[in-house]
């Protein structure tokens, strides 16, 4: 639908909104109306921190997670294994890793996955500087921790080809039926493959008295 | 769902996006990652429209309808006939009302709707200098495009006390939107044709006694 703005700055803000992916056009008027109600120092503060974040933001050297040092404070970290690397495609994916608060090792940033569909090859993610830290004998295992799509797997195959002559252990994580899910809503292929991978059941027994 | 920032400057950010309505954490830090991988110059436009906007648009000192300038290109446009004042709720509404492109009068932004459920009265609304238009002679007809729910009806009919005595006509819209609709959601040939088949209050009012 069209819309016959008032004013050229408030044409002009909803058109940014809009670039946002998820965010139409109706939803982008929505949002730049409620920020005209705002007080103006408030305001200010939204649009601020947008630059100041585009602006001072950094990608950590080390794992290539977004910081606001040169090397993010996980890095930094004493208490952390260096020498045990998980793998992820994205930063988000950094954050749903560190909400399990199950692991202790450090990161690696891939920043995408390998599709040839969306033209997105071996040398647009960080898979150097990955086989670098195996080639230097700065890491003992490396975790893949990427989707279990069919380009999570390509990834995984990929990556697994160029670590497997360093002296590098190379896991995935485990697949299987989620926790707390019902069996008959587990798919097929899932289902089929964690019987497949069934673990001793003193193994998994070992593991939940030591967990939550 | 707690989240893990590797960014306090990142965090910031998210926080100002799940202040927006109907975004929450997760959309929020969806439209940030988004933001981050733009080139630099399209975030700080997209930062400093914001700061613009909220600096500069102004309120139309005639109607009330944000505007670039002290007065609005609706009022100020010549071919508009300023005798006819389309009173609406909300600076949205008049861009609805605009885009049938069927009404060449002027608006009136009432700011609002009374509804005493949320503490709006009409001293909270534009009703006042509406009121001094009726009685300084600027307008012949006043037509109230309000929603047609409870709280629009009221506040017809108190405006509609308020203009009585004036030598204004006063109209609503015909009753072709649907009864209980928002106008924003109002398709616009419905809209279009209920503003060329407004309807003089009085008679809307008769025909409501015997039951709508």
């Amino acid at each position: 639908m069209h819309h016959t703005y008032s004013s050229k700055l408030l044409e002009e803000a909803v058109e940014e909104f809009a670039t946002l992916p998820g965010i139409g056009r109706k939803t982008a008027l929505r949002l730049v109306l409620h920020l005209l109600k705002q007080e103006d120092r408030d305001v200010e503060h939204f649009g601020n921190t947008i630059l100041r974040m585009k602006k001072e933001i950094m990608t950590c050297k080390e794992c290539h997670n977004i910081s606001d040092t040169e090397v993010c404070h996980i890095c930094k970290d004493p208490y952390r294994d260096k020498k045990t690397i998980c793998v992820v495609e994205s930063i988000r994916d950094v954050m749903s890793v560190e909400n399990t608060q199950q692991f202790m090792g450090v990161y690696h940033v891939l920043g995408g996955i390998i599709s040839p569909m969306d033209g997105v090859g071996p040398a647009d993610l960080t898979i150097e500087s990955l086989e670098e830290k195996a080639k230097n004998g700065q890491c003992t295992e490396v975790i893949l921790a990427l989707s279990t799509t069919m380009e999570g797997d390509t990834t995984n195959f990929y990556i697994y080809r160029r670590l497997k002559d360093y002296p590098v252990t190379v896991s995935t994580l485990a697949r299987g039926v989620a926790i707390g899910d019902d069996l008959e809503y587990a798919d097929e292929v899932t289902l089929g493959r964690s019987i497949l991978n069934r673990t001793s059941f003193e193994e998994t027994f070992k593991h939940s008295k030591h967990g939550t």
